[in-house]
């Protein structure tokens, strides 16, 4: 098969890593930084590279209008654009797909840009990024998310799954908004509560207490603020691309936790365990 | 040294294994359950055991009298029946601790039971209960917080101190008051956190977006709800016993979250930004 990969970084290299160990594969692919394209053909994330889609199209060997699949792996803001540059370049065959942890606010309009498009969400983060950080097998026995539409091309899904299942990945299909919601409680939500937690301990008025906090704080802590102290951008981004669901998200959360703060000023401590005790039951659902 | 430890559990069955490691040390325990008491006296975490304190008092070996020092080690709801149950059989030169998590409720009345009263908070908890979990070395490089008053006695801090220390502990000093909203904020205010963002996510109404929510719940979703999903009775134990503290944490915490929902809703995505990068600079001041 002959495959694109644009956007070169954790994702986009590990992608390209596993799909080069297949003989049958000829991957090519676009990151702006010509130093990036150095390490992904040096790391044999991609057989070719160049920094945009027009200097791909006159490497001949790339042969982009015979391309089959297209990952489009940047952050989620250039996704759209990015489809939108390097349509004027491709045979219509060919089907795109994303890598996005947000899937309304790109397949509506990635569809209306490229009929072949499909929406993947492939949940393999690490905690580092970039090309030097990318790994075979990275999407393994991890989740990934196709969301289909009502207006998708039954080749392109097909097509999309198979890569994905190729590489190991646990398949799940969902409609964008189905999708957008379930990352919202259990991926954007959390970021909001954790940095909420870290933000309510650093703005303690009393020195002596707030000094103390510092010292004392462990693993629950630690815990509970890890995701509200990652990758700023990635929580904007989060916020701003799916901002309904999250908000959503946020105003139920402020439900639960008012029920709880109510418990707690009648001193409904019966009530407060067997809360907690239903949490205790509900957890183990969401551990994989 | 002649010490007590009243409650054979993971702290005191700890305590115990460690100071009757020193050769100088008469060790004796109590705990409710008989069998808990031959299990301590086995894995050499008390020298002598007896499920009461009138049986201790029998035991001439034990020599309750010429007791230097007694860990009261009960789970918190006992810990003043237990300092008034062993009033009686005292010398006044015995110096009384414990280690309850919270201390306001405490401090206070302990010290009008017995004026050589200091109360102790060793953070050091592991994920398992009862005497079989007890290990060695369990306090060594762990903070432990003494909340010494104005009525506290000179001779009985310096004492506790020093057993403190010689375990290993970090000691720090705090006012009762003090060290509960700290640990209101690190320790209780979390387990509310998290608890809330497991029934939110519980409670989706969507069956769709239930499952999805459930199959994709990967690190972030199992870090920020860990502590919520943890043992309901010391959930409720924490509202209990530090409601005051807790509440004030938990209402401080809503602003912050009302502020964050504020932000989304006005799609100010630069200060949200910002937010999260200031969350992401704070956060490191609490892991040590």
């Amino acid at each position: 098969m002959r495959i694109g990969i644009i956007g070169l970084g954790l994702i986009g290299g590990s992608l390209g890593r596993d799909l080069c160990l297949n003989p049958e594969n000829q991957v090519w692919g676009i990151s702006r930084n010509p130093a990036t394209c150095d390490q992904a053909i040096a790391i044999k994330a991609v057989h070719y590279a160049a920094p945009d889609i027009s200097q791909i199209s006159k490497l001949e060997l790339a042969q982009l209008d015979q391309t089959d699949l297209i990952f489009v792996c940047t952050p989620i803001a250039a996704i759209l654009p990015t489809i939108a540059e390097i349509k004027p370049y491709l045979a219509p065959h060919t089907v795109i797909t994303d890598v996005g942890s947000v899937k309304v606010a790109i397949v509506g309009e990635a569809e209306q840009l490229w009929d072949r498009f499909i929406g993947s969400h492939p949940m393999a983060g690490t905690a580092f990024n970039g090309i030097q950080a990318a790994e075979l097998e990275l999407f393994k026995g991890r989740p990934c998310v196709v969301t289909p539409t009502d207006h998708s091309n039954r080749h392109a899904l097909d097509l999309v799954q198979a890569v994905w299942q190729s590489l190991g990945a646990i398949l799940y299909q969902a409609s964008p908004p189905a999708h957008d919601r379930a990352v919202a409680l259990i991926s954007h939500l959390p970021v909001f509560v954790s940095a909420s937690l870290i933000q309510v301990c650093s703005q303690e008025p009393d020195r002596a207490v707030a000094e103390l906090a510092k010292q004392l704080a462990s693993s629950g802590f630690r815990d509970t603020s890890r995701v509200g102290g990652g990758n700023p951008q990635l929580g904007r981004y989060m916020a701003e691309y799916n901002r309904t669901a999250l908000l959503s998200g946020l105003k139920q959360y402020q439900l639960c936790l008012e029920k709880a703060i109510a418990q707690i000023e009648a001193e409904d401590w019966q009530s407060i365990e067997s809360s907690l005790t239903q949490r205790q039951t509900e957890r183990p659902d969401f551990l994989n």
